[in-house]
């Protein structure tokens, strides 16, 4: 009768701050099994932080059971959610993602450009694997991806899928507010950010302060480098002043990619130099974290894991299960089925907008047509998530050539090309739908 | 009672062919008045190539008026048909905006990037001036476009004028046709192509010859070199087959400079240290027409015109202009309001689509929404058209950055800043909109 | 500082509800300034209404100022809410709206055929006077308007007006819910239902008890005629289950008449022979009221008020001034700008859907289309809508006939004609829009 | 390697008129081979038409083969064009489509209201069956249908068939232009109108003598009774002046059962019962036909063929083919896919609109929104046809119950109810789909 929760990549260096999410929240939420599974590879991590998990628990003294598996339909049976946060290929993968395109001349970032498309290209296939089992295993129970590329992630779901119930979850969005409400100087809690356009291609149409427009006094302070980026794992590099007037919607900060392409390749080339790229960084932080987490004596999440670009996504996570469970009315901004909530998305595409959170999902404010100076860049990688979620199911090679060229990023179709080639090999094991068929 | 047609920059070297259309097609178009127009600047030119036209229709022996003047009311007044091919600053300005961007490592091309943003700023003012005057002088009359950038052009008249029978006209999807009949080896008038996009970022949707769709084959034959492009101005560097397959639409012969940036760029240099910029080759290239033009015994449009970049665009205004005056109901490619043609772009804005042309003008046929693939650069070049209008129009600074920023061929909003820097000083006297401002 | 509310149409027997709402969310929202106006011929109703204000505040011990004026200017300076509620012409002129078309087999009804177009046309030129004040004296407040026909009323004023903060509210939806309540012994406030639609013509698309869907048995329910109507004015006579079953959403008492026309023509028409119009049964009800009224020892609102068919209308009108107030982000049935929240009606026109209700108005959830079996006749009440607004503005006679005879209620354009002629001079001194033009 | 034509229907009596546009077109159309099929309870008259077709043939000389025959399949295989003019149940179920429902005050009409649900639900299933096979036998081949209701008829064929190569066709359209034709005094090829909304729905946006509008002059001539109708079987009866002024487009013959409801019944009510049934009168009218068909020395369509309300069918079916045949490129209405062309109707919808036809079909031409005073009309009309189409594929009761209750002629659910209860047990034999399950 309790609440069942299962986390697919449980072993994920997030999962304290899912767990101490699951705490915080008991008495609206109240779980009665967490199931964290994982993939053989990831055996160890899941043991180190599956036991944090249960010492955090018994701390609170809560009757959350854990289980600690690598049977996935034992975690899938009859759960009422489903939460995805796995790295198809680890971090390896990520490091290639990065490096390869740079060679290129061309950004390397895990969920823009090329890195994006064949991080879609890998995850895809279990993401609509584990579809396959939830339709047979727990066919009503709600699907959190925050899978990245969570927009293309929840658009291969909703089209190639009989799972609807899916919801794509970012902490961009909520990164956002939080910065606005240290730029304002107020609580959380006050702010609200009119969301509007896909995961990584947010706009903020209006941004207010107790319901009262502060769009301006912000788009003010975003102009300036230190505030232009809200997460922790970009940087900001400022904004033209008299450009961001003039787009008069407030940025995220992954359109310093598309809006500041050759500076933000520069710096990317410059610190993955300097530091190595940003796989090998969270790399080591994720040692240093499971070091922490194997302390027998911790049961906490240590703060040091708020240090990491995906700080509050487990927070947001819980926050969205809760108010489907509770049916809260409240709003979020999520990936979902657009609904004609943006007019010239397909009403079956996802987008990322701000939603009424109730018991039967979210429910998309009507956003009408998105401002004319940002239609052309968001189309454009709607565009391209939908032909990258159908490379993805194909496995077709010209279908991921014409993905990469489409993509604002890419300089030519024969660069994308090659960039494809050089991937496609260096990813080979986890593509099996591009390999199975040429090799007929 | 007859047909008065007149024509803006009456005094270019295009306006031959031009004559030569009006004399190929007296029978259906008899056209009584031609008044050729032009500025002081352009009195010499405008009087060499007057007195051709003069001769030509002595040679054919038809009583067409030819009057040559620099009273742009008197050509107005009760004109049926008003043609503009007109150029704000000549060739110098095209110069600059072909070689000003280059400095930046951006495209320096007339009618795309940064260079397509100035001559729309230079030319918008002008033609809406055009406009006023035609409300006053000739209100029923239609204004067939052809300055470039006549899709952006378009958009302007129908957005800040009263002035709505207006058509921009192109020869690249005429040029497309021609270069499949050549392909396919068959006389141009067997074949159609369902044209789809807007101006220089026009798709083929499909191609026939005899009715009979021919597309598979010509997608071969595109992506080899010598064939990727229809247009004598525009080299083309062939496409990559896969992409091109998966693309599934002909390409025009611009969208290299969308699909093949970088390469293009590096063309484009390589030519203007070599050769000139594309504006000093044509300023050679006219300056030997005019030599021609000159020539007493000349009586007949030289075959040397056909070399230039703009061949056919003449002959397509007047078949265009044959097929309304004679509500002939046949097929032809234009700018026009799209009227719901293409879903996703507003009912409002020019398109360049399949039209049946009428005497109420061109009736565009529905193409649905634009294949995806296609459907995000489309509408990204919709959005730069409407800002860069909103740019003319208003003389903002900040919009003008803005759609420079948002232009898919720009690498940055910093780099965006400094060439509307540059750009708006090195053409400041046409450009009266942004300074009479700053300057109060 | 505090709030100041204007109510247009003050005098309303239905006052005493709208303060009985002001005193008991008084700590939400802490009215400073209640102005009550009417016209010289309401001025004893407004006095007496007035005065029982008073009374109900003193013994609320609250500090709320009510003022009684005939001047709308000043109660109109600097207004925060603006309410509007009232009539023109009176119970006289709906007595009209009803008993005329009746003569012509055609239903006579307040806010729908023939009654529905006469109110409008005297309604919206008082409204739009009323927004050309606000304009003036309160730019920035909002217009909250409870004058029927709403969903006609709020198209006219956000087409014809440059007040766009303005909603229309209905006790229909309110009813809906409430009746749901009742018919599930529930509390009303687990009760949700997905409104979508225009005033009168709204439908629930799905119920829910606590989140989760009750609409199967809702439904069937709702076949039954003691359960088919959720307001006191209309009588239900049930559905037939075969043809709700398929309709599957859930229908308002209004659908009556155009599902139901013929039985609920006999039903009116009976019923006025028997008891008089509804106008006079409703002038009984007033009168009774206003002699409860006028006894100076009532402090309350007398549970009379709640049998008249607008009960909760002013509860309602409160509510959604609240949740402006303190940007409450709640979820409210309203009438406001579409804005692509059905997908196939004009972003601009007014809608009645489930909307979050903030500081910055009512943000409508996105519904997609409608139902398809649902989508012809909403359109159909939409068209009716926007010609009749038009025939109310221009006061053009044609224009008035087309309305007429658009609407599915109406059995040709020739009885549509009648019905406008008798009309039209029924209530000459309350459309002057249409005689002043024909007397030049 | 000729065309083959397979007729449905074959022994209709309107077939001379197909074989004479065969002949009239030979040149441009050679069809080699014509199968004429019909039904056992048809086989005489397909026998007495089809000799008349051999005769025809012979006199004209050409080497057109005539197929008599029952076997549909074999007229199906390889077949260049189906054309489909049955009738499931003959003149007795329209009859009783005619009858039954005047009984409860209804418009008892071929292809409206109770009518047109039942010849729909009768000859739905047909179609399908008819595209099953051609799926098999001749999936290339184009399907051209005047069955009635032909817009419901395609809209189903698209909906729930994968032969999407379907074309509806209609003699309103043409009967519109060649009444204008009439009304001004020119000549038919003179006049085109461009015509947008459904089946039996049409509207004439504008019309044209030589491309020039006579909209205004001939809406005044439409008024007067004498020239309200466009087809020999509904008499006109006039136009409000004020209301066909006001409403701004050209009416269809149809339009005058919504807009004229009552006077329509009457008028039909009283023929009836003076005259009989149109089914009855038509009955007569074809038995003359055949005996005038049997005349062994008959070699050509006799005149009194022209009197029939169809007239024109065959000839537009046979201008439609040879468009199709030779890729003309000529505009003609028809009923196809709306792919965009009418907003407000889903892209997938079968919709009447001008069209250009190609080798590939027809592609309509954009009409952008339909004029908000008629667009509730259509949308209802098509909410009508698709619940209908629905009914008829799935037999579901309820379905059919909501068809008729939705439909614009019909008074309410309960008479809704009574009307498919007495139809469906008088079609019987005719509907398998509703009486399969429920005996189940």
């Amino acid at each position: 009768m309790g609440i069942k929760i299962a986390t697919i990549g449980g072993g994920s260096s997030y999962t304290p701050e899912l767990v101490e999410g699951f705490i915080r929240r008991y008495e609206e939420l109240p779980v009665q099994e967490l199931w964290l599974v994982d993939v053989e590879e990831g055996k160890e991590k899941l043991e180190i932080v599956g036991n944090l998990a249960k010492r955090m628990i018994e701390k609170a003294g809560l009757p959350i059971e854990v289980h600690l598996t690598l049977d996935r339909k034992a975690a899938l049976q009859d759960a009422d959610f489903v939460t995805t946060q796995f790295r198809v290929g680890l971090l390896d993968a990520r490091a290639k993602d990065e490096s390869i395109p740079m060679k290129y001349g061309v950004l390397g970032q895990e969920t823009n450009g090329p890195g994006g498309l064949f991080k879609g290209l890998r995850t895809i296939p279990v993401i609509l694997d584990i579809c396959k089992d939830m339709e047979e295993l727990c066919p009503d129970a709600w699907l959190i991806n925050f899978t990245n590329p969570a927009g293309m992630v929840t658009e291969a779901v909703l089209r190639y899928s009989s799972i609807q119930k899916v919801i794509g979850l970012c902490n961009v969005p909520i990164g956002m507010e939080m910065g606005v409400a240290e730029l304002m100087d107020v609580d959380h809690a006050r702010v609200r950010i009119d969301f509007a356009g896909l995961n990584h291609m947010v706009y903020g149409l209006d941004v207010y302060v107790d319901g009262v427009s502060v769009k301006e006094k912000v788009m003010e302070l975003l102009s300036e480098p230190e505030h232009s980026s809200f997460v922790k794992n970009i940087e900001g590099m400022g904004w033209d002043p008299d450009f961001l007037k003039s787009l008069n919607v407030m940025t995220c900060p992954y359109h310093m990619y598309y809006y500041k392409t050759d500076e933000m390749i520069e710096k990317n080339n410059k610190s993955a130099k300097e530091e190595g790229t940003r796989a090998e960084v969270v790399q080591k932080l994720e040692q240093e974290l499971f070091e922490l987490y194997k302390d027998p004596d911790l049961t906490i999440k240590p703060p040091q894991l708020e240090e990491r670009g995906g700080a509050y996504y487990s927070d947001a996570a819980v926050r969205l299960i809760t108010s489907i469970y509770t049916d809260k009315g409240d709003i979020q901004p999520v990936n979902t089925v657009n609904n004609g909530a943006i007019a010239s998305i397909p009403d079956e595409s996802a987008v990322e907008v701000s939603c009424v959170i109730t018991k039967e999902g979210p429910k998309p404010i009507a956003v009408g047509d998105l401002p004319v100076q940002v239609r052309g860049l968001v189309q454009q990688i709607k565009s391209f998530e939908r032909i990258s979620a159908e490379a993805a199911v194909t496995g077709d090679y010209g279908t991921a050539v014409l993905a990469l060229t489409i993509n604002p990023l890419t300089p030519s179709d024969t660069i994308a090309k090659e960039i494809v080639d050089e991937m496609l090999e260096a990813h080979k094991p986890y593509l099996p739908q591009f390999f199975q068929k040429t090799e007929e």
